[in-house]
């Protein structure tokens, strides 16, 4: 069955799901510039493509925390008036994206409170591993929890500390926790930005003039008018404040154990990114140089699935000498909903989004590269698409390999049940989505095509870095339901 | 100066304030009715008036609780499908007066948390004197704060508690806190409707077939079709689950105090309220009748401020043997906000709201009657207003003694300084709203009119039953800021 | 059946509808005042009794007319950036109430165009009788028709007369169409105002330093502290320029034929407003008198319909010497659409918008009093409300005749069938209404009730002062439906 | 100075304006198929390129047209209760680009009126060249206007006409007007579709089932499913109704003067669709082949500037035999306004909307491919932001000719002062956008690339096919302005 088109309404209305993965979070923080609320504004709108669902942004002045979260686009949460009174010159900021269930007001970030230390705000990226079971912890203690975020775990860690200073305090916290998470605090005189032992998830350090930046990704700089400086090393917290900036190991030395994320080079992060001097565009080229020789294909041209697969399209079609066309052209008008169609054209699939060029694919040989695959549905539409818009053959090349198990670490991946090649070879994926031929990029090849080294890859391999305390199921059954 | 006009935005738009005193909160609770949050919606439109700017319903079905706030009147926040996605047989909801700067979604109610003792949610009318001080002793104990309100300090003393049922661990967190509360809780499979001792807010209890109701006031039940049953008692604890309802006195038996509200009687509550047997309607009109003993007038005759000021206004009438008219119109399409008129005409004062009625008041001698003098702002314009429609005297009678002291169990008053007749004699205040003459009804007469006993009436006397432990400035200054 | 709950979305919502006739207009117009679009907002905010569904407000400005109109209240159409963008000294503006069909924004007023002569706009009180048929033969002679509202009958006229000036291409338009209307035309340096021959809806003409004001009740004048003039005369066209004002006669002289719609005494018109010298407010008093002496009643207490009924309840009070109470109280935050409760406690009735005062109605024989009965379907469950609050007995008194006519002359009334008295007895009307009693005032102490003279009585005489010519049926049938 | 960010309101939120000439407006129709509202819901989406400003649909069912039209995108102007409200088996829809001044909902569109022939609709891509003096004639004759658009001449001229069938109607409509025009006509039973001779838009025909569908470009057939028939012909007139289709040539013989506009290839048109047998597509990439050959550069790699001037980049490369690389990143996430940013970090123009992939311009000579100039502002800053990035060389080649002319024929040009190519050689365009080399296609290489023959290209020659009657400066000063 076709999973992409939830209904929200009887008969109504669709939300569309583009079945790929979806990232948790960007985050955002500045220091010392005039007018810092704009600035993470601008610099949210860069990392927009991290998370649709909410944004907010938090700002110190005065010895106060002005606070401002909403759902949905950045442009859309903030108006001019919301930004004046947001004043001062530090600021976070934070976009999210949630599944439909979780999507509400309260799991809005960055999540600010008042406690025994005073005021504190935090943006987080990632997720915990211990998160839940914290949670029972916290709250057999006496904690009350108002959203069903990990990061209010954080908060109230902070906030039982004894420790006398804010690095400390965070310090004490991080101890507790486990798992994935790119952090920036702030209070009404300090900024601390983290990032967690392994490095799942980015995190990177800028300079405006004088001023410290902070982002997820580094063109949020390039945005601004930022320089960036460098990444924020896996176990590294940063402290900033008037007296300027200190790096700081709050973990054991031997606590550094990268494990970046790969997938953040596959799809997530925006081709101008760059990550440990790895541009993600140059990876991705890289994969489509491996897969082309890892899976080569007798075709015509070669034809992205917009925009992720750009790249490796071109690699491809570079290391395969085959032309490169943009044989499906996507669409910039559609936004997370839509009104269901007649029923005599329903199922008309991903149309709304992609529209294939007939004039390119008509009896030709299709090598089409994607950058995944997560439940199949999404692909066998556009293989169907392709061959109806005269296709002779489809022959489909993921630039990643089989995705066969769900991340714990910050991405919003289905269960494994629903993952198709967790339970399906190659040639059964292949048989559902109905092209000519399928073929993936090994685990080897993605990771000499990205370079370096250090990546977390459990959602390829199943060999997870840290093992996963919290029941997950139990994650998705938190009592308050917000509507 | 006149600070009843508040701009919003520079030079754009007003705010209205009618320059009353603002009541911050009406609850409501139902179990064991089908479609409870469409009880709910319907008891918290006839609760409007004690708080037109923030609405929120919690439902509990299977073992989850079901949360919706939002700003605005109770037809603006609740959607049909919105109420759809509130399921369960039992709710409890919330209306809530705030003042500008504490206007925020963070604030409204019921505030919903996880707890180690499971989901709970609390709606809550009233407020602690020594809530900021619990609120700091709590976060020095490590829990942390999201909202600025004292409602969040009754769910960290619950979550806090060790005791082994919900009514024990209310019963805890009510023995730590001192002042107002009429409160109602609502946990996955119990109901819990509490007053505090003094009962200085009000709170009913009704019955609609087979399922229990609970609200501020009792034209609530009126509208469901419900049967009043009777007021709570002050220092009573309800309980009400599957297995019925249970009436319990969680404090030592010197624990009633009765001190209700005499205001409610004079202001807040619904014409059609009856508390403690006692009908607010009749009450105000013994009011008026008591005013026309004290305070008697030569007029041709009497006109209220509508609508607070009608019944008295009656009293007056008949007591004083004068015509009562309608001698001012109360528009029914002033919202809260309205857009600046032009610089030539500004400073129309209450013109938008309060209309003369020319040919009733052309040449004649008039008592004006009004429940109470804030600021005197609106008293001075209303006295003008009839002036300049040709009355050829004003009388200002008010149906309640001088208010001279600030509220702190619940009613948002502004600060002494502010109060006119705190510093000024009554001539002096006459001076100000440039009436002929001024009266006031005496506290004895008031607490006559009404009948019964065991009030507060502190706002007139300064005897405060409770003494306020809180610095109320610093309430003002909390750090976290929402926009 | 009881047809005051139309459902809107099936199942969800309800549209509230008083049962009450529904005034179409309101219009205002202001010449040589600066920030005419601002004072002009401010008139249409007093004239909002007269329609809710719609506002509108066109200035002039440089040669060109500025416009802008939306569904809903005055101070929702209107921002201060929209207000803003309507520069000027002279504006008209208009507030609408229709009937759900027609209610799109095509029919929003004040229309604006562009013809031959220039451009002009026009803001209309009133109906045409035979707008239809101008309507037919306009579009036979190759005129198109963007709105289902007669208004555009007249700019059409307009726009073919050869006539040299814009008062002669009105009295052009004027000479053809027959019916009601109160009109405000803005050109852009003219401003011209017309009453029809018989002054059906009422106009009024007033002053603010140098600028000439118009309105169709003077309390718009007060609220922007204009002077009342006069009353604009049946057949009078007033035109004002540069100039100054100049008094027209475009009719014959024995076109003065007065018929001024007395309902707008009864019940339209704000208490406040007086038209040729009589006060609404007295005038209903007098009505209540003579309702005490026609249908006398043996009663405890006299209790108003509110609004409505208030001043007319005072009266009768004061002639039947009996005591005056509210006791139903009207709740202010009942908007037009109320989602739908529950099955079990449907069929609630008025309660959202009325509420008994117990206390006062109890083992008491009511003298309840209205100001019409429409479908009888409102006083029935007025009655039934306050029988169930313990009412000995209800006696239903009405200040106006029965209503047994349609109106022609600009009031939205239901077809004959649908009015109750249209096709029963008063004991079969009062049989309906399930009071002890039922007694309306008659026609001739209605009349002698206001005093003066020449009045339109239609809907209680059918004595329609001018022959209807257009199929009133086929109007409800025009092809074009917005939603 | 940079004329690209226009103030909305002051010193607060920027319109993001992208210097591309704009088509004005997409047509769909629909006849004889089920739920036609929602087909052409569907259909307009496909078309949104063609105008993002406004959207409407009217429908046809049992006699009656329903209108809904609203200003946004067709996802935002739709809900599915809206689409509820369109019955019937036969639609038309428009999507409407207009500049700021004229973008308002009068001009949305389709326009639908009632006449004396009954009730039509009408949606309109292109523009009259004597739109205004047939206005002004026809408001001279009585006519009454209440757009700014020349769509109202259309159905003033259908009004008039006194011939008895609506398609000999429109043909005397049509013989009176001239310019360009891609028309559909709904009445209650008949749809008519023409194209006017010179066929400036396109226009196609497409079948769903039994159902006719037309759409200004043939992927709306495939979004909903449709076959994609033929293009209707230049002067053809195509009538649909319960008989079927009827071809109509309407005009002389010698009226067929093919003059497709050849900007639609170059800019406007989706890249998936196909006009005349030409895929747009496939012209692109022509273009690109063609512009290396005329205008080489010596370069280490093509970028394109996304979207539009991909296809061209990929031929330029391609016939180069350089790399292509997406070196610029186009946001999906730009709508039309945003926040300024601070006075500090203002003027970073385009950065919004693209963003240099660093990694792959570092150090390189960069040929960027972009398909035309307009005021050379977005240039400018593209070059700066290419060379910021690192690049050593940016050389500039444009895809079509250099833009000297204003269209008048349905794109939303600016004056000829305006076009920076209009009064400078190409060396001082290259100066103002600081490009080491530009340089641009020839107009017979165009044509050449296109392929076919008959094209306006007007814009680049300034030989217009019509001469053009209106005063095209005072079209953009018409009376009437709404707000």
């Amino acid at each position: 069955m076709d999973g992409r088109w939830r209904r929200r309404y009887e008969g109504a209305v669709f939300e569309i799901d583009d079945d790929h993965f979806h990232d948790q979070c960007g985050v955002f923080g500045v220091f010392g510039a005039e007018e810092a609320s704009n600035l993470a504004y601008l610099g949210l709108h860069s990392l927009q493509h991290r998370g649709q669902e909410a944004a907010g942004i938090v700002s110190s002045h005065g010895g106060q925390l002005f606070v401002h979260r909403g759902m949905g686009l950045v442009q859309d949460v903030f108006t001019a008036a919301q930004l004046d009174k947001l004043p001062g010159s530090s600021a976070i900021g934070h976009v999210r994206y949630t599944t439909a269930g979780g999507s509400h007001i309260k799991n809005a970030q960055p999540l600010a409170v008042d406690c025994g230390h005073g005021s504190i705000a935090v943006a987080h990226n990632g997720n915990l591993t211990n998160g839940l079971a914290l949670r029972r912890q916290l709250e057999k203690d006496g904690s009350i929890f108002a959203s069903d975020s990990d990061t209010e775990v954080f908060v109230h860690l902070i906030a039982r500390s004894k420790a006398e200073t804010t690095v400390d305090r965070v310090a004490d916290a991080l101890h507790q926790v486990e798992g994935a998470y790119s952090l920036v605090f702030l209070s009404p005189d300090e900024l601390v930005a983290v990032r967690d032992p392994y490095g799942f998830r980015p995190l990177c350090l800028g300079k405006l003039d004088g001023a410290y930046v902070i982002a997820s990704e580094p063109p949020a700089f390039q945005l601004i008018g930022a320089e960036f400086i460098r990444d924020i090393n896996p176990g590294e917290m940063v402290l900033i404040n008037e007296s300027g900036l200190q790096s700081l190991r709050p973990f054991r030395t031997d606590a550094e154990r990268r494990h970046m994320c790969i997938f953040e080079y596959v799809y997530f992060a925006r081709p101008d990114a760059t990550f440990d001097g790895i541009s993600v565009y140059d990876a991705r080229k890289r994969m489509g140089h491996a897969l082309a020789a890892d899976q080569p294909v007798e075709a015509d041209l070669v034809v992205p699935v917009p925009d992720s697969g750009v790249a490796a399209a071109l690699g491809f079609a570079e290391a395969a000498g085959l032309p490169f066309e943009l044989g499906l052209i996507r669409s910039h008008y559609v936004g997370r909903t839509f009104i269901e169609p007649a029923q005599s054209i329903r199922h008309f699939g991903v149309r709304l989004k992609l529209h294939p060029v007939k004039s390119l694919l008509e009896g030709k040989r299709v090598a089409v590269i994607d950058d995944s695959i997560v439940r199949g549905t999404t692909s066998r539409k556009i293989v169907k698409m392709i061959r109806d818009a005269g296709a002779k053959e489809v022959h489909l090349r993921i630039s990643s390999p089989p995705t066969t198990w769900p991340c714990f670490y910050g991405i919003d991946t289905p269960t494994r049940d629903e993952l198709i090649a967790a339970h399906n070879s190659v040639d059964e994926v292949n048989e559902y989505v109905t092209a000519d031929s399928l073929g993936y990029l090994s685990l080897d090849g993605l990771k000499r095509a990205v370079g370096g080294g250090g990546f977390c890859s459990a959602c390829f391999s199943g060999r997870y870095p840290i093992p996963v305390t919290d029941d997950i199921a139990l994650r998705r059954q938190l009592p308050l339901v917000g509507v």
